[in-house]
């Protein structure tokens, strides 16, 4: 089996303008797509971030793809050094493997080890635009958590938070508390926008009701300086990115649960590795998602359904997209959860109509890169970041 | 695919009087055969330590095993707690994988990064009975060595040390340094017999010549003690042979380099994770080896070539071995190296006849477990085992 041509497709689609600390999201949500063709016929999907400069990083390796044999990852690897571009080739070749052999991705990562998948909800104040309305008080946020939780079965909230002065953020967590009940399991992400001492005063205020609070200020020093003031586990998606940054983070005990995400760490199988290595040192593994479509779920799925040592359920950002590029339309949640898939390789196929109308759309929108500040400006112009806010 | 026999056959063969720290070597080494018989007619071959207690072992997950799909290896890695009895299993997976697909175990792996795959000698200080001759002098330590060179081609020399007193070692490092110039490495492996104080003066004194210093001295404490006074790099097969060694091993920089064995740490898929693992933390990797036969040697050769963090030739304790269970006979080196099969699988098949004799053999020597300080005393009927000797 040799791959003979690489297809690389850049998509846009609708998304809502959902308030982070960075900002508001874009009217578009940026992916790009990857097909790889063998010379048998088969044909693997991938999926990555969007935009020109995931685009470039891809165009950057043709050569190295383009006549490779997928099985043989390793190689690639060393010649594909960006982890990022790897991941998006990784998960389209284990898709092909899977096709060839008739296999689903998770039997070739192991076998599950879980099933369903659960995912917890992840809620955003926002503006208005859509049927969810405006959500910038805790009131509001509470009605759009109930929302999530009747329509998908979520028991797993995630708040981004780092939106709203802090004490309305306290509220807001603190209403689902008491909406919810005991057995929920809540979760805030400011983003890292907090000072350390912000940080420490919102986390004790809201102790025994987070299973774990995101990245609440920046970088390492921080993170371990909040760490020794607290009980609530830390966890992060910002200062624990690349492996480089782990040595340190263990030994300054900076944080107690890395937010994994296959498209940063270099794919399906290092994701694995992550896991171990998490394992062994007693850190505690989640999974990270942003806006994406359907094929980085189907991997996210596999991935979780074979990975021990998980702990927490998945972050999905899934629900706030309108339409996917996979035949059958959405994937459905059934009380939260996420069915893994049985078919050979990820188990999702293409819809070609979808996938060229969101190309289109790419282009019609003329984004090359996501801009939340800028995005931001539409609703408030003379807004600023400034790092930390509170 | 699912597998419907577990067949298990312990395996004993001659040993030459073999010295180490602990005594000497038995006239028998023992090993275990698995053979995983499937719906579809395939057998996939795995091998692990011998004696009754692997052999217990075993038998202890037949039910878990018979009945398995070979694919899905973490449920059973879940099921199977002892990670020595599941590499068995899982190589002889990896090898039912590769023959249903017509892959090589190093393809399942994610393809070969290293090719061919370099060994280093193993030298033994030894009592007579062959016609390697008695070897307790650094002078006939050096005639040995020298016949390895001729013969095998190794570039790399391990000497099995903590035999001679320390000074009689040193000199055998030395006239080896003598003979075959500054390119050859060379290492030295006294299986912790030594104080902190004698591994320090040693290891100083030997400063340049080793490539590292294997266990030079018990324990994880006494070993960053030694660390901390010498510039070799420390190697260890002994204080850090589990996940769960590997955190404190860290925080104290006990060791710089972990041989690596697939039999101890869960298998192949586990040791890449380890590798990657040590990548992580700056620590080097290497590849242990013992008394073993050609399909634990296949299993190690397939491993190293998809080992991208690999640091150090492979130590090889085969070519003491006089005959093995494979069919054609015994691997052969040239220049120090073996070559990656590229047959379906693990790329090795029993020879059903040797498989027999050396299982007859092991009825009739009645060893059920390797005793180095009983053998010893066939020698000097008053040793005894003392630690630290030196």
């Amino acid at each position: 089996m040799k791959i003979t041509r690489m297809q690389v497709t850049p998509e846009a689609f609708p998304d809502p303008p959902l308030r982070n600390s960075s900002g508001c999201h874009e009217p578009n949500a940026l992916r790009t797509i990857v097909q790889l063709h063998t010379d048998d016929g088969l044909v693997g999907l991938g999926e990555t971030y969007g935009g020109s400069g995931p685009l470039d990083a891809l165009e950057a390796v043709r050569e190295v793809v383009e006549g490779a044999d997928p099985w043989r990852l390793e190689p690639l690897r060393q010649q594909i050094e960006n982890p990022r571009t790897f991941a998006a080739i990784e998960v389209a070749c284990l898709d092909l493997i899977g096709k060839a052999t008739g296999r689903p991705v998770c039997d070739l990562l192991g076998g599950k080890v879980r099933h369903p998948i659960e995912f917890a909800a992840y809620l955003f104040y926002k503006f208005d635009c859509d049927d969810w309305g405006e959500a910038l008080t805790p009131a509001a946020m509470l009605e759009q958590a109930k929302r999530f939780v009747r329509d998908y079965g979520f028991r797993a909230l995630k708040l981004k938070g780092g939106v709203l002065p802090p004490d309305e953020e306290i509220e807001s967590i603190r209403l689902m508390r008491r909406e919810f009940g005991p057995d929920f399991r809540l979760r805030l992400d400011p983003n890292a926008i907090w000072s350390v001492e912000t940080s420490i005063r919102v986390t004790k205020a809201l102790e025994g009701d987070l299973e774990y609070m995101e990245d609440p200020t920046r970088g390492q020093e921080g993170m371990a300086e909040v760490a020794r003031s607290v009980n609530t586990p830390l966890s992060t998606n910002m200062c624990v990115v690349r492996w480089d940054q782990i040595p340190s983070a263990v030994q300054m005990h900076a944080v107690d649960v890395i937010l994994s995400d296959h498209h940063y760490w270099g794919g399906l199988i290092a994701s694995k590795q992550l896991a171990k290595l998490c394992q062994v040192f007693g850190l505690g593994l989640s999974i990270h998602s942003n806006s994406h479509l359907g094929i980085s779920l189907a991997a996210m799925v596999h991935l979780a359904s074979v990975t021990p040592h998980l702990n927490y359920a998945c972050d999905t950002h899934y629900p706030w997209i309108k339409e996917d590029v996979i035949r059958g339309g959405k994937w459905r949640f059934t009380e939260g959860c996420l069915t893994v898939p049985d078919a050979p390789g990820l188990g999702v196929e293409l819809d070609e109509a979808k996938l060229a109308q969101m190309a289109e759309e790419y282009v019609r929108c003329g984004l090359t890169k996501r801009d939340d500040v800028g995005s931001m400006r539409r609703f408030v112009p003379d807004w600023e970041y400034v790092n930390p806010r509170w």
